[in-house]
């Protein structure tokens, strides 16, 4: 499957692919970032995400200085071939800054105070609570 | 809030940024698509996705044609200002093609056969049942 699948990877014309990262247990998406062919052979073998850095112009495992590591769980490609989505354990923070995830600018508020999914669990989390 | 954080959006060269689409109810990522300056506004203004598309070089309302609207959440923006998150409520299927996600080429499989995610949830409605 995987030689026939990398073959629909589109790659930019600086060689790059936009990968997402979602964590598997929350569902946050943490991060996005780039690859190149390499990134992503490296991310395929060694389950564990590497991406290209494009400031620095190199390959970069995740996690190589901070120990914040993103194993990888499954990769899927979209229907255009040109973006990545691939739901991680994240190893403490995705982000830099420290925070979980790097979505941590709002630029839009929620109508309620909180989200539909938030709500659900939040329920879920008092059915349970109240047995 | 909004004017201020609108200054830290960075538009690539060709004055676009990424904006990923999840659902809010699954959590599920269901595409990645772009953005100019004027689509961010009016998703803003409108809370209704709406995109460039580079491949028909023109404003493009999520939902247009198919009344597959993206009712928007909340949106944020990541550390370094280049990539936008939308929680939306998806109406219908995100993907042309008619799947809810646009992410449903399998690129590496899970090493079990449901994710950590998938688990948690099961095991929380397993619980839920067996009260």
């Amino acid at each position: 499957m995987e030689n026939n699948i990398l073959e629909k990877v589109k790659y930019n014309h600086h060689g790059l692919v936009p990968a997402i990262a979602q964590d598997v247990e929350s569902g946050r998406v943490l991060m996005m970032a780039w690859m190149n062919e390499e990134s992503l052979k490296l991310t395929l073998e060694t389950r564990r995400a590497h991406y290209f850095s494009r400031s620095r112009k190199k390959l970069w495992l995740k996690g190589e200085t901070s120990g914040h590591f993103q194993d990888v769980v499954d990769m899927a490609l979209d229907c255009d071939g040109d973006t990545i989505l691939m739901r991680v354990h994240q190893t403490g923070a995705a982000c830099h800054n420290g925070t979980f995830s790097c979505f941590e600018q709002p630029l839009l508020e929620s109508e309620e105070e909180m989200g539909g999914d938030s709500r659900v669990l939040q329920e879920l989390y008092d059915v349970i609570a109240d047995r």
